[in-house]
């Protein structure tokens, strides 16, 4: 790896970090600069603007995020441990590294909605990619007739969409037992195969 | 109502709406000076901070969410019933102005969860009322036997966090169809008593 690269790679780290915390479109260059240890000048030398750099710390976010989602389903082959295997991860997602900030997806889906189509469209595109992973696994458990056959994107939406909310509850009580709960609730709705 | 009390509602009339869409926290100040027609030093001869302006701003959109749905509770007597007419509203929320911007409440939780106690400290009362209606109605409808005897609080977390994860969807995607199918999930909840 170029010296470049290594301090490209290091400063989208950092940055991930803190503006999954601080906001994607609200934190200030200047703590960009304090968490990369560099000037202004050394950040934009890497990146051409900050749209770039915030477009590629969200994806870092996102990555470290699916690849805590891949790893779960790992050794699990029927749809049913695969769910239950996601909801544990995601269920505990407030203590969990890997989701510092909460989720980046949803975070960057707030503030970007109305305000931002070039962030928007990112924060759609890792969306699908979220709501697709529990989509197949729910279409396959539908083939497999372990689910009662319904509408699988329908089922999958409803699970991200509640698993958000209440990741939003638990980041804003600072109280893991909000996210623990739904996720309670939908290992129940799983296990009784969504009849 | 004096000349100054007017003006300072009319600041924060519009500045709901702008903050709402554009970010509590990331909204410039030249964009709420554009909106309100003034200069800063016109803003801050009503308000002593930003932090004060974002705040009644917030509770501006708040209480205009909070309206509605106090009105869609008008002649309905069953907890059922109740549970129904805020499923309608709050389902209906993308095509509605009363919601402008998405959930005011929600929007804010996201931006001040990591980044600031004191719009935290408004999202989470703003919460507690939001869910405090749902759980009120859900402890009555026990009490009537119209639904099964479980956790009210739990049940209402629940039913808010589903609701605010679909209006996201929704949001994001700018298909009203999204928080519409959640709701419809809810709907067979509520009509089932929860069993």
């Amino acid at each position: 790896m170029r010296k470049g690269e290594a301090t490209r790679q290091r400063i989208v780290a950092r940055t991930a970090n803190l503006l999954n915390k601080q906001g994607y479109r609200s934190t200030p260059v200047s703590a960009i600069m304090e968490v990369a240890g560099l000037q202004k000048g050394g950040i934009y030398r890497h990146f051409d603007s900050r749209t770039e750099l915030t477009l590629e710390a969200f994806w870092y976010a996102v990555a470290r995020m699916r690849d805590r989602l891949a790893t779960a389903l790992e050794g699990h082959k029927s749809a049913t441990d695969q769910l239950l295997a996601l909801l544990d991860i995601v269920g505990n997602a407030p203590r969990d590294q890997a989701f510092g900030g909460g989720c980046p997806i949803m975070n960057l889906a707030i503030e970007s909605d109305d305000a931002d189509p070039k962030l928007r469209a990112a924060a759609r595109e890792a969306m699908n990619g979220l709501i697709g992973i529990f989509e197949r696994i729910i279409a396959e458990g539908m083939q497999q007739d372990e689910f009662s056959k319904k509408n699988a994107r329908t089922l999958a939406n409803s699970m991200v969409a509640t698993l958000e909310g209440g990741m939003m509850l638990s980041k804003l009580y600072k109280d893991a037992r909000y996210l623990e709960a739904i996720a309670d609730e939908l290992r129940q709705r799983v296990r009784s195969g969504f009849r």
